[in-house]
């Protein structure tokens, strides 16, 4: 039976790899890697960098597929993110049934932690149910950018016994919030913080999380707000890419 | 400078401790350990065995201190928290003040990650805020139950786009949740999962995550919520203690 691995490898820092994701890699013959295109090629830099650090002793090696991007102009998020997940399902399919044998085992590494806000779980499981390959799984947590964000800056997520919502920037942007006092923001293109309106609220800010281009903001959006949208276009500018997330605190 | 570290050691598998946690408890000279009484000694032995398996030629001590509980006969859930926040306040003092020296470094070990219901950090900033000590900390996230849950049922938090509400036991009992169709709940004390009007609702529920005890059960609460009453009622008495973690899924 094919294996297949599904192992977080933590947001940015090499050292927020578990000893679990570790001892995982060095069972692994072969890496499935999706390439999202030149802006995120620092990103596969860092897979192959985790594999060299941590593999001992074990040949292994690497398979590339181009993954496919969504459909921006597609005004229906829902279905272009369906559409872009039916393509990945079959570049999925043609990995696991032309680039690995029976007897090896094959590993998807994902950002931060495969539970959230990544397609790859969803996928193997469309797959399975509809019997184009079949294989065996297992899940691997990882350090996500928001337990990053949280510990960069000394800040619990949670007030005392109360709840906290993660969410999209999309969603935050659309007004489609909860009444939670923390709410977590991932996945934000659209600066959504703005849309704000109790400028008093607290937030924590962090881009390029656990990584050497780390960058850190915290304060009253009142005070901080256009820093951080100047602090961020500027970074993508000069990175071509960014990753950032945010914690937004009630007063 | 005397120097904190609080580390998030995982939920419950030894091998959940991420590399930085590693390194970090190889840099420590005390460790403190609180004490919260003897059904949770299980949970001590574990910080010992992780300090045991991880860190090498390095001399280090313990310092144990009897955690104070909280009030549960205390109607005002908040009010007790505040009183027991503050006693382990003046304990934190006393330990950082009286068990470790200027140049040494000293380290708590959180439980899953210091930032998701842990009162470590927030302790820490009152202490500074009162000027009892001076310090400087530093905060190393860790795999909450969350995410181990989620793994271990292969299951994503969120659905696509979608929003995930973190919140306890308490708040899902007395129906103060969002309209999110994805809800997780901790600190369950009193199955809150069955006031859930809806029975079609999945729940992937698990207990003693990442440990050799470990219990998953999933299903739609029509089908399996007197399972999970029963089971954690058993396992309950049988080890004295339960930890336990539960994913919603709106149908």
């Amino acid at each position: 039976m094919k294996k297949l691995l599904v192992i977080g490898i933590g947001a940015g820092n090499p050292d927020y790899i578990t000893i679990q994701a570790v001892k995982a890699l060095n069972t692994v013959d072969v890496f499935f890697l999706m390439d999202k295109g030149r802006s995120k090629d620092t990103l596969i830099d860092l897979r192959r960098d985790i594999c060299e650090r941590y593999i001992t002793d074990r040949h292994y090696r690497f398979v590339e597929a181009r993954s496919p991007e969504r459909d921006r102009d597609d005004a229906d998020y829902r279905a272009s993110v369906d559409d872009l997940n039916q393509a990945r399902q079959r570049i999925f399919e043609r990995l696991i049934n032309e680039e690995m044998t029976d007897e090896e085992c094959a590993a998807f590494l994902v950002w931060g932690d495969p539970a959230l806000y990544d397609s790859t779980l969803r996928i193997l499981q469309a797959i399975l149910t509809s019997g184009a390959c079949t294989f065996e799984y297992e899940v691997i947590p990882g350090i996500t950018s928001v337990q990053a964000l949280a510990a960069q800056h000394k800040v619990a997520l949670n007030q005392i016994g109360r709840a906290v919502e993660i969410t999209t920037g999309r969603r935050l942007a659309a007004g489609q919030v909860s009444e939670a006092d923390s709410l977590v923001v991932m996945l934000d293109a659209q600066d959504a913080y703005r849309q704000v309106a109790d400028q008093e609220t607290e937030i924590y800010w962090g881009a390029y999380l656990g990584t050497p281009d780390e960058i850190l903001i915290s304060g009253r959006l009142k005070d901080v707000a256009d820093e951080i949208e100047r602090v961020r276009k500027a970074a993508r500018l000069a990175n071509g890419w960014i990753m950032d997330t945010y914690l937004l605190r009630k007063p």
